[in-house]
């Protein structure tokens, strides 16, 4: 009596795995011999470049996705307006005098969104902090007029390089407002960097409202090294910053969307990335990879004429580096229109070999992706673990949307992730591949089981 | 009545599982912040750089590695003879004329072990064959005098790429001799990448007793597209190969290994890479970062004052690309010896984010190493599967030793190997490091649990 349904549970299993795996390797053969990913990056980070929000180089990368969205198949493209804060880097330099030494210039990005000194010499004398709970001890009269040089190191311990970026994040984030409270005059931060080199990373730091706006900048490994081991030795180190960066006023762009309507309803599954990238390097890795590879997924289910039965729909976020007002604007359009939404997967890691999928949903629905594991196996897929989904796609959980962040193999991405040298030539072909072919393939489970 | 023992193993288990972990944490976190396997591989290939056995260069590294060892805490270090036959490129060059176009030169390299052309012009029509099979089909008038091309390409659907190296290896290996059968006069084979640039990759092949000695070149993915494209439109493509490359007599040389005894008894773990490297490039990844992993296991046994039961040996291996010869000597001296081997390790597939260990041994080894998996699962680490165990330590299988082949995660691999661009810059400094520190991991639980 109740062996009949086991066996045929057990039967009908192994026959949907046998299929599923078998649409997988489809999906996988098609995208590593046939996908175009790689040449759509080529063309964004090489005829483009970088993409600032705001900047003319993000609008001629809007039109380049719509091209790209219909070219791959699109049944419907569209441009969603979104109001975006303008920050603009302008020239800016760095210079420092260690005792009796001459003055050098050093390398340095100022932190996105940080404010400049309107053109004109900031100086001031450079205090050492080694952690903000070492800042919470010290007097407002020593930070005073002073510019505090915070060299927290990236910990090379975590394993998931993601973890360290984390620990480290808010010495880039919130320093400047900490400082200005105890009336320091500028900030400098070791970079968020997993590399030893001497390659300055940017990213966005928040002021806090009501409190002075001090400019922030980002040095490399090397130069911090070596500025902390003169402050060490009590040498006095002069520091003269002049910046031109600051906030420009607001500006109208968009995010670029594009879809295959479902042919059973109309309910909606997102896959995308951020189209804007730092006004530095190429923006190749953060976040090209997540955009070539959302529109892979679509020219895919065209290509090998899957019947999806929702509409699958590409989102390419704007302003996700410094605003998010790209995924903030796609939610208050879901509020709006009322399209439910079954679930959202975001690809913001870089393009690098795959790793997983996080799983930031209910219980149920975590244990139904978790139960596709094995098909992911053989596509060295082993990790369906963490809560968290992707900047753009956060927003979404306010309505119980699904969402999971595709996770990559992280031991590159920090050495490269905010710098010039985030470039076409550090992402490889089959590694950004292999993440479109497996993206498409949890979409594609998504599709036919939720 | 049942119940206590199962209750007592299940809290034996769960006790080892915290110490194991604490363990593995330890290990992990000394190379990850002290480890000076990075630094050894820069001195390796900047400062020797590639290495074929024979070379001057190749008896650089030995001293090098003998040193390392040395200062990396062994308790006694030692060069082991071995006989290697000798092959020296020399000068080479491939001229082709397609139709009534002009004679180009053309990037290429001798397969390694490949007779040349002692300074002649050796001058001929090309033939074009798409796989083995088709060119067993033709008969040998068709073959006599040509030179024949086999563009076979690596098969991008394979997502882990040393299965596409093995599907096309034969390419490389065998077609010189299956040619020369027929009455051809050389071959050109498509280099075994999985890039698409005009970079040639080398390697070795193996001449058939008895069968005449023609010479054999490898050209890179875009030419071997461009002579395809010629040759299906029935245009005359005439080719020049001139090669001082040859055999040049045996030399003595020797593997270099060093050692920490064992506490409890005398049997050998051994951990090892091979020293040489092609003579292009630097060797770098194949295999200067299989050595600095295994030198960096014994230095963090040493470091971490780890109390080993059994003796852990570092062996760097002399000719594994070219001969084995340091593989099968190292055999002979096993069986002269004695010494009993409870296990060995290779890292051999690259420095690149490490994803599991092989398991070439009986079910009863295989299985006791699986148990281990969840220890290793928070290093990235989920594949213990494969027999295979390394081209150096697969001849003491003879003896019954387990072996196991540290995997890696092999995207990048094959765009690289045996090729001028295999070099200390395309290794990433966290991959490398991680990688030894799983070997790390896996040498200690053997030795504890074996």
């Amino acid at each position: 009596m109740y062996l009949l349904p086991l066996f045929l549970g057990g039967f009908f299993y192994a026959q949907n795995f046998k299929e599923d795996s078998t649409q997988f390797r489809k999906i996988s053969d098609e995208i590593l011999t046939k996908g175009k990913g790689y040449e759509d990056l080529r063309e964004l980070t090489k005829n483009i470049g970088n993409r600032l929000s705001g900047s003319a180089n993000y609008e001629k990368a809007t039109q380049w996705a719509l091209q790209k969205l219909k070219d791959a198949g699109a049944d419907k493209v569209w441009l969603q307006p979104v109001m975006v804060n303008v920050w603009t880097r302008g020239k800016e330099s760095l210079q420092v005098k260690i005792g009796n030494g001459k003055w050098q210039n050093i390398k340095m990005l100022s932190l996105g969104n940080s404010e400049g000194t309107q053109g004109k010499d900031l100086k001031g004398h450079l205090i050492l902090v080694k952690s903000i709970e070492d800042f919470q001890k010290l007097p407002a009269e020593v930070i005073k007029d002073k510019i505090v040089f915070f060299n927290y190191p990236f910990k090379q311990e975590f394993i998931v390089t993601g973890q360290a970026y984390g620990d480290a994040g808010k010495y880039r984030r919130i320093t400047a407002s900490e400082v200005a409270k105890k009336g320091g005059k500028a900030v400098i931060i070791r970079s968020l960097t997993s590399n030893f080199d001497d390659v300055p990373h940017t990213g966005s730091l928040k002021y806090e409202d009501g409190i002075a706006k001090i400019p922030a900048v980002a040095i490399g490994a090397e130069t911090a090294e070596e500025l902390e081991k003169a402050l060490l030795k009590r040498q006095l180190v002069e520091v003269v910053l002049n910046s031109n960066c600051g906030m420009n006023g607001q500006k109208l762009t968009h995010s670029v969307i594009g879809e295959i309507t479902g042919n059973k309803d109309n309910s909606v599954i997102v896959v995308g990335g951020h189209l804007d990238s730092w006004d530095v390097g190429e923006g190749a890795h953060d976040d090209g990879a997540g955009i070539v590879q959302s529109i892979e997924v679509l020219r895919s289910f065209k290509n090998l004429n899957i019947k999806n039965n929702h509409t699958i729909r590409v989102v390419c976020f704007a302003n996700e580096e410094n605003g998010l007002s790209g995924g903030r604007t796609y939610l208050e359009n879901v509020k709006k229109s009322g399209e439910p939404h079954l679930f959202a997967l975001e690809s913001d890691s870089g393009g690098f070999t795959p790793r997983g999928f996080s799983v930031g949903m209910n219980a149920e629905k975590a244990q139904s992706m978790k139960s596709w594991e094995k098909l992911f196996n053989p596509y060295g897929i082993y990790e369906f673990t963490g809560n968290y989904g992707g900047a753009d796609i956060t927003p979404l959980r306010e309505l119980n949307v699904p969402v999971s962040n595709f996770s990559t193999d992280s031991q590159r991405y920090f050495d490269i992730h905010h710098t010039p040298e985030d470039t076409f030539e550090k992402v490889n072909r089959r590694e950004l591949l292999l993440g479109a072919a497996v993206m498409t393939q949890l979409i594609y489970m998504v599709d036919q089981n939720w």
